[in-house]
């Protein structure tokens, strides 16, 4: 920049300095601290850093600009511009200032690129991945000078790039020699933080990708992501295996206690099963899983210990001690990871012993941190991690729900497939289901089961299975209709016929044969209600008890994440009291909250060192031993509770019924060792 | 330190301070900056700080020194001191300091130990690995704390040791929780390079292994060594499998270059017998392979792409670009190395392309660098690095010598093992050999081979063939008797019977049928003649390059290393005219010198960074593409040259011969692609 020079203005960020005559466009707006996109390094190759000259005279910039203003084209320029369809643009690298100027960054070549997260509250993601792909001329060997492929390369990318202190990965030094010399010492380079060089590759080529996993207790997601753009290619999910070792965290934690190879099965077992769900978005998205140059893990502590090889065995009891707290990068061949050759793993970091990298991946990701309000954030799954707080304070807890909201531990409980029954109304007079199932847009009493009617009148798919959407709605449901009484038990009183008694229990019939495809009925049973309970019941005294703690009696917002907490009505979370009292319209779903931390994490490096940054911020409360949990708990049980009103609910829920006396006897699930 | 306080002098060293009362000794000789070993940190475990106590009046040093001016001991220092057989010394971590003191700080405890290197030059080498053991009391896991076991562990080694950023690797972090659980939160943490955690053991615990490595084209040796006190355990050597794809450097060039898994299986077969060499060493020193934390590797450059897995094509022809120059630091289980699951791979740097770590070892061990005295260093193998220099200047080369020396290409020709013939004199008269096999320590004239000789008469091995250094002597010895002409023919006219003629060609009968094993006669051939000056003229040729270049006339030191160089005669060297003209006392071996400067870099970290300085400091000259070497090495075919003067072996050379013109056919042995 200098004091005489041309007048070049940066729009749309407005941004503008006098430059001499000669100073190519990218150079000032480098200087200008605007990041315009170059991969190249001005070699006319990438053609990413292509900007637009506005024409004409601007008064309110006191400028007059003109694409003459720039010096001429030249061919190799102008046939970079017509195969990137932009003949009305210039190659910043290029072209060099003459005169004054008023220069458009169109989006797609600014550096600083951003995705919008397609959830509840879009949000926008900062493109700056620790993955960057760079191109490079090398001096070509010669006699008497011995710096050596790799020094020569170093130099290079000092002298272009002013990366210094680099490291090479064996793979890509193995290779190095033979891609140098296919296209004239030209190479593409791939970058890790700045750090360490994990590929190379011969002449100009594109292509960085990561993949952003969520590994719950139950379910593992995985996406597939364009480092470059942000942009998911490919989402694949599946069970998570270990689910064949124990349903939830303290099976699993027994079984790796209990059997002296049940650490290394656990472990082996996910990661064969992430093998798969990388090979699977990869050829999904038109690659090889040998393409994923880096991965970003999230998942509950229990997960990340079995995920690392780690005995999970401390967390099984107090003082629930973590192997490791921090972020963690590993190279992915370590842990058997088939990605790149030299591809890193990065995991999140933790908070305290049932506090994980998921929860810190909800953190990121939703941000209470930032907010002036109070948000109570409740991440449903096997394991619910529970965060309070503003942008002044954060506390978080875990609770033991167990896998009941996933449809496990209920007698028709399934996963959320087509046939799963996910929406439930009870007729209050009748005491008639009428329900809607996954697959099928039509409710239960809209099917046309005649079997003279029509194929398109049929419904596509009868219920297999409840859902935990739907058990949730049955439920709360069934209690607004009556038909189950505040503690759980169904009415002795209740007179309609859908009810069946088997002496004292009974069981409610959601779907008759004719509605399901086996034939056979769909009840909601006594133990279904009671599972149901004591996860709810679970969930609300961690709620409770983070408030109590805070001194807060209301939360402004309460965000519903995870796979299932999406899928819950915030009504029926509110009836059945699986959350604390809040406006029915603040509260909502924010989906897989711990999986978009992943993807964010996985987009944008600094993300992570705010990651690191919020998991010593959060103030850990241990439910497994505060005294005051259990009897949050066993008040939590009734429905909605024994004790908390729920004012946002008045004309909703009925009339105060005289609850039976003595809650049925239960205990949060996690068992401890007092150690 | 303060200005009053007990005066306390440190012996041998001399260093003194005045130190307030309650000091411990070890904290005052930290003070005064000398090392006192401790590995417990002054938890009266390691029992390596012990030091004695002058008792007594000291006018040279104007103190009265006493016992007692210490703080008396404990009975666990008493017992600690019993257990060490040390009871008329102190424990420097715990004795406090009420009084003047003359301390003595016996070898053993100081922290830089040095060992001997017993080969010619004796030298000594500082003890300071990259592998250190220290043991650290970690505060126990408490409810409502959340650093994780590896944050409090690197809390306590920040609080006691002062080390910061550390990493640790997974192989330890999977063992932590439960190590840190077994001796109460005490534990021994093996830490690589001040930078992180190889290994984790429960307690106080000793043991710290590495392995210094050369691959020789031929020859591969390992030495085993403790790196607390620098004492090799065990040396194991074994042939380099690769011979079987190539004997020579250029012929596995070729052979990767042609074979398009060339490169893997000559990088797996150096894998394969590297681990062999390991777990043997190990078990030699009543270990296993997993207690190496460390190994260091030197070879020429072409043995190293191979252990890397790099293809060495580029070496094969101009401009012999190397993959890497500088020294690197692997994960030993990057390369399936089967050590430590956490080790380290250190390779030393090389200086070009065909001068490589090896004689990067032998610069670090030699030191010609340090000399005033103008030092040419041969390594003789199958290709021969050569250094001439001194303390301001240094020159390397390296020549294609051929596995001649080494006994291959030789039609009797063996390793150096027993039965080899290893020393000849020819009767000049009768032009009979006398000779002498590695096992059987009389010469071969005085072998009793009668039927009727007692058992201890007869010669306990008779000649199986013969190995480098017989070759060497019996051709110069050939020369001297005159029975073999300066241009490497036999003498036609020479009238002995040991000569036999086929024809035009002739061979010499060095051992008669009943001297050997096998029971047939052993000759030396016109081709093996040829062998040996091919071989010898380009080690000349390479040495006389670097003379020219440097405008030296003649060296004042001669040094011979590699296990070969070690076994010739120095006379003999001369008299064939492997080596330029010298003072025949100063011509002298120097042993395995790379393997020493392997094991030097292995138990001094400082020693890696003096390598890699080295490695660009010694100017290369190449031998391949000079235009001078071919008349260098023509000339140098005659035995001991056709042109060059040896002034010192006047009287032992025969008087000047007419040599027949036109030296045989002959070029060097690398084989050229000009690129």
């Amino acid at each position: 920049m200098s004091e005489s020079g041309s007048q070049v203005i940066f729009m749309p960020s407005g941004r503008r300095g006098r430059f001499a005559e000669g100073t190519t466009v990218l150079e000032a707006a480098r200087e200008l601290g605007l990041g315009i996109e170059s991969i190249c390094g001005g070699r006319l190759t990438c053609g990413k850093c292509k900007v637009k000259v506005e024409d004409g005279e601007f008064v309110k910039h006191g400028i007059i600009s003109h694409s003459s203003h720039l010096t001429a084209p030249s061919d190799a320029e102008r046939d970079l511009l017509e195969s990137s369809h932009a003949t009305d643009g210039r190659m910043s690298c290029t072209a060099q200032i003459t005169g004054d100027l008023l220069v458009y960054v169109p989006e797609e070549s600014r550096a600083q690129k951003q995705v919008i997260r397609k959830t509840a509250g879009e949000r926008v993601i900062d493109i700056d991945p620790a993955i960057r792909q760079l191109y490079v001329q090398v001096d070509r060997a010669e006699l008497g000078e011995h710096r050596g492929d790799w020094g020569r390369l170093q130099d290079a990318l000092a002298a272009e790039w002013g990366l210094t202190n680099l490291a090479i990965d064996l793979s890509a030094l193995r290779k190095l020699q033979s891609v140098l010399r296919q296209k004239n010492w030209g190479v593409t380079v791939i970058l890790w933080q700045e750090r360490e060089v994990l590929d190379v590759r011969p002449g100009y080529s594109e292509g960085i990708y990561g993949l952003a996993v969520d590994i719950g207790s139950t379910t593992v997601a995985a996406f597939l992501c364009d480092l470059r753009t942000g942009a998911i290619l490919a989402t694949e999910s599946t069970m998570n295996p270990q689910i064949s070792y124990g349903e939830d965290l303290m099976s699993r934690v027994s079984y790796a206690m209990v059997n002296e190879d049940g650490t290394e099965k656990m472990h082996d077992a996910i990661i064969k099963t992430l093998n798969k769900l990388a090979g699977q978005a990869a050829v999904a998205a038109g690659l090889r899983a040998r393409d994923i140059h880096e991965m970003v893990v999230v998942g509950n502590t229990t997960m990340i210990h079995l995920f690392l090889g780690i005995n999970p065995i401390e967390l099984g009891g107090a003082p629930f001690a973590l192997a490791n707290r921090d972020a963690m990068d590993l190279k992915a061949h370590e842990l058997s990871l088939k990605l790149h050759p030299a591809a890193y793993v990065h995991v999140l970091p933790a908070e305290a012993g049932h506090v994980g990298a998921d929860n810190v991946g909800v953190l990121i990701a939703e941000e209470p941190h930032k907010q002036q309000q109070i948000e109570l954030i409740v991440d449903v799954g096997t394991n619910a991690e529970i965060v309070l707080g503003n942008s002044e304070w954060l506390m978080s807890a875990s609770s033991p729900t167990g896998p009941a909201f996933e449809g496990a531990q209920i007698s028709s409980g399934m996963r959320a497939a087509p046939g799963a029954i996910e929406r439930v109304r009870i007729d209050k007079e009748t005491g008639v289901a009428n329900f809607r199932v996954i697959g099928e847009h039509r409710w239960s009493q809209d099917w046309n089961l005649a079997p003279d009617a029509g194929e398109g009148d049929r419904p596509e798919h009868k219920a297999t299975g409840i859902c935990g959407s739907g058990i949730i709605e049955a439920i709360a449901e069934l209690y607004l209709a009556g038909i189950l009484q505040p503690d759980g038990r169904f009415n002795p009183n209740y007179a309609g016929d859908k009810l069946t008694w088997n002496g004292r229990r009974a069981a409610y019939l959601l779907a008759t044969p004719v509605q399901t495809s086996s034939g056979n009925p769909i009840y909601i049973t006594q133990e279904d209600v009671r599972a149901i309970q004591l996860a709810k019941a679970a969930l609300y005294a961690g709620a409770k008890l983070l408030m109590k703690r805070a001194g807060v009696e209301t939360v402004d917002r309460i965000k519903l994440a995870g796979a299932f907490g999406s899928y819950i009505d915030p009504l029926y979370a509110l009836i059945l009291g699986l959350i604390p009292d809040c406006e029915p319209q603040h509260v909502i779903a924010v989906g897989n909250a711990a999986g978009d931390g992943a993807r964010i994490a996985l987009l944008n490096r600094g993300k992570r060192i705010e990651a690191q940054s919020l998991s010593r911020r959060a103030q850990y409360i241990e439910t497994a031993v505060a005294e005051d949990f259990q009897d949050e708990f066993v008040a939590a049980i009734h429905i909605p509770h024994a004790s908390d009103p729920y004012p946002h609910l008045e004309g909703i829920l009925p009339a105060a019924t005289t609850t039976t006396p003595g809650a049925p006897d239960a205990r949060p699930r996690r068992r401890m060792r007092q150690g």
